[in-house]
């Protein structure tokens, strides 16, 4: 008889190290079963065909599921991580949303069963006001300047920024928001306890003391490319929104982003120029039928995030200046006068189009606001005036 | 009794140089009566208050229109120019749109009355497949080198480009026609005969000998800043779309934008750094209600003037590895491979979750392909292999 985890978590836990996360079969299965059933199926063999194959190997390496359940929980404490799972009041529900997405072509889209969190927060505290900023590993110096900025910024104005922990656009993205004493939330493709990658060491400690750091893998689970594809689809449910800053045409931003618009999330982008290799990923984005929002700043990414109802973003400062004070017909008559020549009102009045006593009378108002001056009942403009 | 030009051209010609072009209640009075009985009227006093009021002083300083619309035609010839009228064959019927977007906040904003043209060139012709590039006069290098670029590339597919001559962004698009030996398209402001800015005179002449300089203003007729904005709306509707390339905050082409969006045509712009003061204009444009669409090059251009039906960009040619000839199974095969390490099947097939015997017949295809060793029954990644 097999030995089998006695709790629900360790069941999953196990369940995640067994079979990948977002598969959808086994997920059905848990989603009709309970998880420990589910494990004792797997380990009888009782099961759909696809998922005995794939476990296969790893059910006939392990001869006592609880006993490799229970050494999980272990190394989980061991790194002072927790484990989440749905129904936990720090579980974020919007995760839920990835049943709208899952489609048979991409049987890896289904909500975690579970998480791995290190750290002190409450994650679904904090993601209640979250935007996800991914991009480029290999960004520019533009694309992590902007990538820094935008993140203060919205840290500032209460969001938690949630990243990917990678090099480039996320890292830049993580250590904007630390900076303004946000508490970031770092999504990983592999164990918590030893982040990749290894070069982003100290900004993870950073991220584990004043935010969270998060994972489907259990402690021990290496990265691979197909795991941050998975990954991705978790940064664009917990979010409110994806800001994409420089993404290459090959690019797993580009994927979080397909997942945010699949999901209705807001999809954003900041443009670069159209001759920088790392930002044509994102202007193909707006050339896709997804509809992604450009934004410059913060305060337009609030906008789209909070739409009707929400903070508009204020227009950038219009540089006024005194002739843009004038009146339209003022405003003729100021250009309609030739720089070091005097003209008289009738004359002026028919170059600027304007009825002639009408002209009088603003002309009048011209000479003692300081825009023309008179010299023998003609008008001139003032020198050094005001325009 | 006043003396009257005998041809409705000259009456046309007279107008332009006596009303404004734009003006609604001018063109409303021409659109149910000829030209020569509407001089008439205005030069006997029986028009509508305003233009009485707005025309006195021309009027009052013209004593013989006749011969006023006799000197204007000299003018004309005298610049080797000529004057199109609606109905001429070289007319473009396209600038009727304007009706459409006439309202009572803009009266100026109505089909041209006359048009003085310089050049060999057909202008109905050369605009039936034409796009307006335009943006800021205080252009960077950036913005200049993609406006030629962008110009160079459309006239070698075969459509016309047609701006405003003015510095920067305009005479980069002009030149970008040019030096494809293509017949561009400059909207003047200001008469035919003296364009503006003098600093482009070359520019000018090379228009004038390859394609056309056009006005809605009499030789003689300065630069005025309201006859910009006149101006503009003749480039939004003599094209199929318009290509916004650089504007600040404050910029004439965004004004142009506006025209085309309200006509219906094609609104496009380039992107630029989001910390260029040159970009913000145009960034702005795609956060407005106009579907803006964001292009990076020709191809793209074109894919979005000529819509459903038209050549589709094709997409960027992708940056393929050998890892991506990789079928699903494999790529996830190859990626489990821990770099240095030898691999039983059993592990390996359990860590990229394949079952364990897909795992093996496809290990002995990736042997064979050059991917994996074999080193007593296990597997390790080739050194220097294919990924």
């Amino acid at each position: 008889m097999t030995n089998l985890p006695d709790d629900p978590r360790l069941a999953l836990m196990l369940l995640s190290s067994t079979v990948e996360p977002g598969d959808a079969e086994l997920d059905d299965l848990l989603a009709e079963t309970d998880p420990i059933e589910v494990v004792k199926r797997l380990w009888e063999g009782e099961v759909p065909e696809r998922l005995g194959r794939i476990t296969s190997a790893m059910v006939s390496c392990t001869h006592d599921p609880a006993e490799r359940a229970a050494d999980i929980a272990a190394a989980t404490k061991a790194c002072g991580a927790k484990v989440l799972i749905p129904g936990d009041p720090e579980w974020p529900d919007q995760l839920r949303d990835l049943t709208l997405v899952c489609d048979a072509d991409e049987p890896h889209v289904r909500p975690p069963r579970c998480l791995w969190v290190r750290g002190e927060q409450d994650l679904a505290r904090l993601c209640r006001r979250s935007v996800a900023i991914v991009g480029s590993r290999a960004a520019s110096e533009y694309g992590q300047h902007l990538a820094d900025d935008l993140a203060a910024d919205l840290t500032e104005a209460g969001w938690t920024i949630v990243s990917g922990g990678a090099f480039g656009i996320d890292r830049a993205a993580h250590l904007g928001a630390l900076a303004r004493g946000g508490s970031t939330v770092s999504v990983l493709a592999c164990g918590v306890e030893l982040p990749y990658p290894k070069g982003n060491h100290s900004m993870f400690n950073l991220i584990a003391e004043n935010g969270l750091i998060i994972s489907e893998w259990p402690p021990g689970t290496s990265v691979m490319k197909h795991r941050f594809l998975t990954r991705n689809r978790v940064i664009a449910a917990l979010t409110a929104g994806t800001v994409v800053i420089e993404a290459a045409h090959r690019s797993g931003a580009r994927n979080t982003a397909r997942y945010a618009a699949e999901l209705g999330r807001v999809l954003m982008f900041t443009p670069g120029p159209v001759t920088s290799s790392m930002s044509a990923g994102v202007h193909q984005l707006a050339r896709e039928p997804w509809e992604a929002r450009l934004v410059t700043r913060a305060e337009e990414v609030i906008e789209d995030l909070t739409g009707i109802g929400g903070p508009l973003a204020t227009p950038p400062p219009p540089q006024r200046r005194p002739f843009d004070r004038l009146t339209e017909v003022e405003a003729r008559l100021v250009e309609s006068l030739p720089r070091g020549y005097v003209v008289e009102t009738t004359r002026l009045a028919a170059a600027a189009g304007v009825p002639a006593e009408i002209a009088a009378e603003t002309l009048e108002h011209l000479l003692r606001t300081g825009w023309v001056d008179r010299i023998d009942n003609r008008w001139r403009l003032a020198r050094g005036g005001q325009s």
